[in-house]
């Protein structure tokens, strides 16, 4: 990090916390493919720091289609420039519209915090509607499923999932962590009406984890699987056991935490 | 109601619980200028009737942008097609894709029963977003409000709002209401972090009334008004002493009572 310090221009480092709709993004990374929120948020920075480029790392890489509430990024801002809070906050904002991309909030970091690197725990929440009739107005933020699901036999299954294990089966071939051995801390499902809301929270997650474990959650909630059969699925570490990969549309990476948390320092 | 069933074939009244998202459309009402809720209603239960034309009677005519969770409606389809609150929530819901309007419940009814005149009160929220950055999730479905709101100076003030009185300072310009004088049953103003919910009820509401209301209260959070200006306001009987008619895209019609409701018979 201190080589950051003697071979570039100095720097001052933000945390940005990030809210996006997913929807019409190829997901938080730049692809060729098409518009990803890394290249509007550098692009962004880049208008904002009089055309320095600046380059963001960020805590949680969500796919194409998922959504973020609360994620956290860090970019290095050209030092000379004097941004505030309120500089960053608006003036990315302003270079952001109209697109679904919006800062919540940023705070001025130390070199050696890193958005990726610093993070505690992620958390996510999925959104279910649960119902006969389709979303009218929730259409692009829920997977809808028309069949009444089981809450307390999700949360059964659920719980075979909570704590310190290899979770091969829910993970994507596509992912690149070293090691599928994951605690999970939190995996929670709550019913309110037709609202289905499933809550967890880790360390860090494998590619497409949260999304096959609500998958695989949701043919118990349809009695196609029993409880017990997804402390099965995740003995075998096999991808093929487990259920199909939940829809990205009701994904939310809801926050992102660190000690301290540099948006609540005064 | 007699002479309805013997001047015309036979027919079978249904109450339909409706759910919409409004920005893309004139309103519930049909009109020239654009897409209506109503037309589309009235053409899928056209095709779902065999080419039949089936009129519409609603509770509550909503506004371009204004969206509906429980909008309630009428239609009288002939009788000889036998349906079902099956058939006829999942056969409409087919002939409205892919438009954002979805049957969420069905309901044979009497002819004696009208989805405008048995209402015995409508409720309706509105949403307001509280926060410095603009909405990246929620664009089309609350107003953006940057300054921190007073939400219990909104609230003593919505209290003078509250009972039986004379809205005409609330009311919009065409509003083709007999009279102004209305029973206001219910003026909520609840936070939760930076979502703002008003919950109102009343046997009907003038014209823009609620988003005039709103329009005027969000004044008073701002600390222009004081609660007491309000009262000032409700006497003066003068539309232009009251605030400006606020977004449709906050208001939803939340649901519409009936006694019995015709939605929670078995």
């Amino acid at each position: 990090m201190t080589q950051e310090q003697t071979d570039m221009p100095p720097v001052q480092r933000w945390a940005v916390k990030i809210e996006y709709k997913g929807t019409d993004f190829v997901g938080w990374q730049k692809q060729k493919s098409g518009l990803s929120v890394q290249s509007l948020i550098e692009e962004a920075a880049y208008y904002l720091a009089d055309k320095t480029i600046v380059p963001s790392i960020v805590a949680g890489r969500t796919d194409s289609g998922v959504h973020a509430l609360g994620q956290a990024a860090h970019l290095d801002f050209p030092k000379d420039k004097h941004f505030t809070r309120y500089s960053i906050r608006e003036g990315l904002g302003y270079f952001l519209k109209p697109h679904p991309v919006v800062i919540v909030d940023a705070a001025p970091v130390d070199l050696t915090w890193n958005a990726r690197f610093s993070a505690l725990w992620r958390s996510y929440r999925y959104i279910i509607l649960n119902r006969p009739a389709r979303a009218a107005l929730l259409d692009d933020y829920v997977w809808h499923i028309k069949s009444s699901l089981d809450i307390e036999n999700m949360q059964q299954a659920a719980n075979y999932l909570i704590g310190h294990h290899d979770f091969t089966s829910f993970r994507a071939a596509a992912c690149q962590a070293l090691s599928p051995i994951k605690t999970l801390d939190q995996l929670s499902i709550h019913r309110r009406k037709n609202i289905i809301i499933i809550k967890t929270k880790a360390r860090s997650f494998l590619h497409h984890q949260v999304r096959n474990m609500v998958g695989t959650l949701v043919k118990v909630g349809q009695d196609r699987w029993t409880p017990e059969d997804v402390r099965h699925i995740l003995n075998a570490k096999d991808r093929c056991k487990a259920g199909p990969t939940a829809p990205a549309s009701g994904l939310y990476l809801k926050s992102v935490g660190y000690d301290p948390d540099p948006f609540n320092q005064t």
